[in-house]
């Protein structure tokens, strides 16, 4: 069977990181398009810079990749630093990008790649603010018709982390989330509820660690530093690996479960901005448009992970 | 030590029976000064008609029952006969009432009987919309500072019931509970996420219709009725006990657990309506203004349910 | 014919004060029930001394005066110093009270009024925040359909004051606002499309203090103070004597034209809160529940207003 | 001086169209670049088609022409047929286009235009709903950095016409109007306020007809058509010119007076959703964003009119 072509629309961030590396691990499964990059965990600049290198530390520093967009659609552009660090990628050190982006914008990017492929077989994977696929969404209305699925990191069924309603990337976005929501395009839905599952201890660092390679001393060392906010701040093992979930379903199916449920991004409420309402006992009577994943295989998740960092230079 | 003085604030509903019972079951520990009736699960001459009953049930024909408001503060009333019945206590037939309820108003007979009785005694336990209570405090401003505490029921740190948002007595009369959340009176709230910890199995309302006596035999019967509707519709092993958890935790306070946190209700979104917005991770700054509980001890619960529906004739 | 039985709702205030005394300088077609005072301008302790004060400057200190609620429903109080001045009624020292406010509550007072009299005959005159007739509605819900009407100044169809949305009365109680303008009862509503068209030149005041009576000398003093903030800020000819158009109105109706429209509330906007949306080119449908007020014979207004004046101590 | 670069970004539309005529009857002033076409009155494909066929009309068959957005970036495209008829230009029958729309989407036309002239050369007229303006600014951060001014008709400062709240063209599409209004881009706002007084009257379409070129004619049975529904509707003299005003502005500033003010949309509420809250009177503390004009001189207006009307074929 030919590889499934996706496109990974991101904001690295060392969860984006470890996504984007199991990605470009699987090339027998996925073939990565294009990495498209979006303002969030830190700004534009950044991910797009962190994206060069992750590619290039994957061995693949030819991978296209396309700046998007700086901010929201409606709103300035929050950031994350204090999880991420200032550079969105700190605890190790990449070497500076030998390449440089593409010169077309990400959503140009995108529109051209999916309409050139046949109807129904490009994946978007967005793992940051879905600003960019939003944008797509509006300058191309035959976009959503040819897109295969959306699978997206974002959302919460239960608590946000941001606030008390919203996860970070509807948060940053809520506009672009509710519009990505009603494209009809079928969408599954990684949020906090099944994130929070997949934690990366200090013995999975370690085993990290232990591959030997570049990749797996570069992720130990991202993981290491990304873990400290979550262990500290809220008592966690350890940093809930959000992003690679949305790679890791595309490859191995079976480490998580969910439900259909209509899933609506609140725009309009000083307290509510941005949270994903998840119609998880079926109360709206609005059809599903989104599979709501929240139970995870942790464990199977890190044996994959080990294997697929285990495989890059 | 004098036992605490407590206004049953409710819209009985079986749930609510089984809180009157607990508490009227308990004179050594809770002095019950009234039940006060909210229109809520069923409209108010129901639930007003149902409180007299139960105090006749519990051989305390004598409790005063003041009715309050018929509806919410904005908006029209919303009923859960689809939970509750016709009668809102489906299940059982229970004797008409012997009593009328008192004349003066549930708001007035709230602010009456605080404003009679030294600072800092009286508990309000609302288990319905909080119209009255909301009330009650825009009427008469000294009211806050002189009530001991209130225990609740209602909410939801994760998924409403009513809506994805929204839990019901909450979503009835969203305005009334934010004006009680920014009253500055220290509230304990009951929410769906400790509350469907206690479901009614089919063994243990075995076990209080073997009780042998009236109150068991009628218990029972509301039970089999009211788990009927979370059974088929959630495949729950039963109802949720959510009123009587007010009373449980006055009675014996170890057998729940929870967190001091911040509660916002959100009274501006349409899909938001009723929800409230518990601030679990401290990410808003804002004070606490709640302990919101989220572990229960089920079976220790049913333990002390079964105790004290085995007191009553 | 029986003189009209109303009652005076208000928070004075200049323009309240005015509205007291053309009322009370006309027994022979208004009967004045009681003044109830509602924080707003300034602080309920404030306004419920001045409305003592002005009672007896019409000589009828035995006018019953009951104090209300001190702030809205849902918020803060705002008041309107900048406008009124420190005690509301900045322009003239007027001697203190002679007596004092009756013990029962204005909500309290209103009901009791309204239900003792005939249905259909009590008019209710707010020309402050809603608060007091909205609990009023909330804790009797037999009310409504007993009063006559309520002439009301508040709102506006153009432009607000306190915001580019909102005037100043349906800003401090959005929600009392709705609750009045969804409550069923006939409104006829003065909003600052029309007072705008009622103002204290120099030559009205002048004409006002040319009366000779204590009355017109303290009106011609509280309105020159009054009329200070319109001129310097907005560059008006003198200040619009907003809340006496109430009594204008049911002394000499054809003093005022207007269109009769659906007016709904705005309550869950950040930027519209507490704006009136009225209807004028019935485009939405709704059934009208309020004659709107648009245009004012400001002559014949103040021909009316030097006259009642003129009748006072 | 060199003409002013203008591009019309539009809907038309008979009030498009006529500002559409004017503009090209006057190439010494203004230098129309493109049309843009956005969903709005009628739909997309409609008014793509009404602006071939105008361009003809005017002699300008060359003018490129783009089509843009078929929809509002956050929901369904609301359009005004009861206003407009079916195709948009009821009234009259043009002849079939003879040429056809440029391949590349009206955003990016914008974006290219824009960006290959000077920075500060180019005027936008959007007098459609702000879709295509606002999905530029959000796909291109550089735009409105590179903009002289925007020139627009929409919004309202009193009364809307769609809903109580809200002018049309923001009715459609409230985000799009927040983004714009956000941008920082210096903006004249044409709203229902000075529009209103620009009515199209019998006379005044008798003197159009009398000009005797086929554009007069064209003009006279469009203007013949509109007017009917606000003669019917609303009691007016006739339809107001609302989107000429923007080309009028430019040509003739003098017609039209107005106050600099801040300008926020409402995007959060149902019942305000689309207002445009002028802050007249500085209320808010806000930084003027735009030029609102209020006043103009119809006379004036239609002079200009006929004068460049009688210069086109």
């Amino acid at each position: 069977m030919a590889p499934r072509a996706i496109i990974l629309d991101c904001d690295p961030g060392q969860d984006d990181a470890v996504a984007i590396l199991m990605a470009l691990a699987s090339p027998e499964a996925l073939e990565t398009l294009a990495i498209t990059t979006v303002g969030g965990n830190v700004p534009l600049e950044k991910v797009t810079r962190n994206a060069l290198q992750l590619a290039a530390l994957a061995g693949r520093p030819d991978l296209p990749v396309h700046a998007g967009c700086g901010k929201p659609l409606l709103q300035p552009l929050v950031t994350a630093e204090e999880v991420h660090g200032e550079s969105g990628l700190n605890g190790v050190e990449l070497p500076p990008p030998a390449s440089t982006p593409r010169t077309s914008h990400a959503v140009d990017a995108i529109i051209e790649l999916v309409m050139a492929r046949p109807a129904g077989t490009v994946t978007l994977c967005p793992t940051g603010p879905l600003t960019n696929i939003a944008l797509a969404f509006a300058r191309e209305p035959a976009l959503a018709a040819r897109i295969r699925e959306i699978v997206l990191m974002g959302g919460a069924r239960d608590l946000g982390n941001v606030t008390p309603a919203a996860e970070f990337n509807f948060y940053v976005d809520p506009e672009a989330a509710r519009l990505v929501f009603e494209s009809g395009v079928p969408i599954t839905m990684f949020g906090l509820d099944v994130t929070h599952q997949v934690l990366v201890t200090e013995e999975r660092v370690a085993r990290i660690r232990g591959l030997g390679n570049r990749a797996g001393e570069a992720v130990a060392g991202f993981l290491d530093f990304y873990s400290r906010h979550d262990r500290e701040r809220y008592g966690f093992a350890g940093g809930p690996l959000h992003d690679p979930c949305v790679i890791a379903h595309l490859l191995r199916p079976a480490l998580f479960s969910g439900r259909s449920c209509h899933v609506a991004i609140d725009t309009e409420s000083r307290l509510g901005r941005g949270r994903s309402l998840v119609d998880w006992w079926s109360v709206t009577g609005a059809v599903p448009n989104a599979m709501v994943m929240d139970q995870a295989d942790a464990t199977g998740f890190f044996e994959l992970l080990y294997k697929l960092l285990g495989r890059l230079p």
